[in-house]
């Protein structure tokens, strides 16, 4: 990134946000400028918040969430039903199935796909920790929520096989239509399992 | 937002980063979540950072450009001329021309432009300071680098006009071609304008 004369505080600013996900270097000036512009409403806070998260939040060590609580808010509730657990690649997904708000079982955080060429092993994705949950005797289900990619779906499979021995039904989100979406816009793969399951 | 199940201190994060430009809901929570998931490498950083430039970015009184430094590293430099003023419509631009690398004369930053309907007045873009800071005897030449918009034009017309009585050279930037532009792309005015100045 090309010098601006300004003190390295707000180049150092510049350099760590041009890193997250959706900036680069031209954002990443336009965001801390509009932070420095906005000291009093904006920086402030944003700086002391960072500060509080980094300080409280934590991997939850039931199911890789992340929360201020340990074990996270989830697993520590009373209202959440404790026979079924839903696994999925990443906490976005499961703050995706939270939005959604029709899900009132456990989680289990897998933090990616199976990647023999990577050297991601089942270790490096929790596996082991799922089937000791899931062999407990009040685990009925276990929803595979894992991304509809080849890798999901290897990794769905892979997981499938490791639970044979825990006595759970397993289960898969259903594929179909898109609430609101348009017929015309859907691949074919899509459309054909859809049709499959219609009732 | 819909609620996510998460500590209050990951939904402020995203609420604040919500609010820098280029970024919504989506992508400040995916900005958050990666945020949180690089505690160690991004989020302690970034806190710190944010902390400092809080603590230690000022508006610099001579010129209204951002720096920890009072005046500011520009205003403040040796080596810097201090017969040329270029005045800008915004911080932005200031750091634009500062990459350019081609001005090495002080600044005056005058933080919009003139919008009766808005009311935004002279005073507010600190146009008598302007005027006192090109009346001194030493400053032999005032640039206009304004946008090249209607009111970045009338402001530059009003400013010429404050400054009739400084005994100064106005100078505004050339119109013409951007360097590794093609014909086919520009507008007809920016052609017109880059023929007239042929050289």
């Amino acid at each position: 990134m090309p010098q601006i004369k300004t003190g390295p505080q707000i180049d150092r600013v510049i350099q760590l946000l041009a890193r997250l996900p959706g900036f680069g270097p031209r954002s990443a000036r336009r965001a801390a400028l509009h932070l420095m512009k906005n000291r009093q409403s904006l920086l402030d806070p944003l700086a002391r918040a960072l500060q509080a998260a980094a300080e409280s939040v934590r991997t939850c060590p039931e199911c890789g969430n992340l929360d201020t609580e340990v074990p996270c808010a989830i697993c520590a509730s009373p209202r959440r039903g404790r026979d079924i657990i839903c696994v999925v690649e990443d906490i976005s997904d499961l703050w995706a199935l939270e939005r959604a708000g029709a899900y009132q079982g456990l989680y289990h955080v897998t933090g990616g796909v199976l990647s023999p060429i990577d050297g991601v092993t089942p270790e490096d994705l929790n596996i082991p920790a799922l089937v000791a949950r899931a062999a407990q005797p009040e685990v009925r289900e276990v929803i595979l929520a894992l991304n509809a990619t080849v890798e999901g779906q290897t990794t769905g499979h892979y997981i499938a096989r490791a639970l044979r021995e825990c006595h759970v039904t397993i289960t898969r989100l259903a594929h179909g239509v898109p609430v609101g979406g348009e017929l015309d816009y859907l691949d074919e793969g899509t459309l054909a399992a859809a049709l499959k399951a219609r009732r």
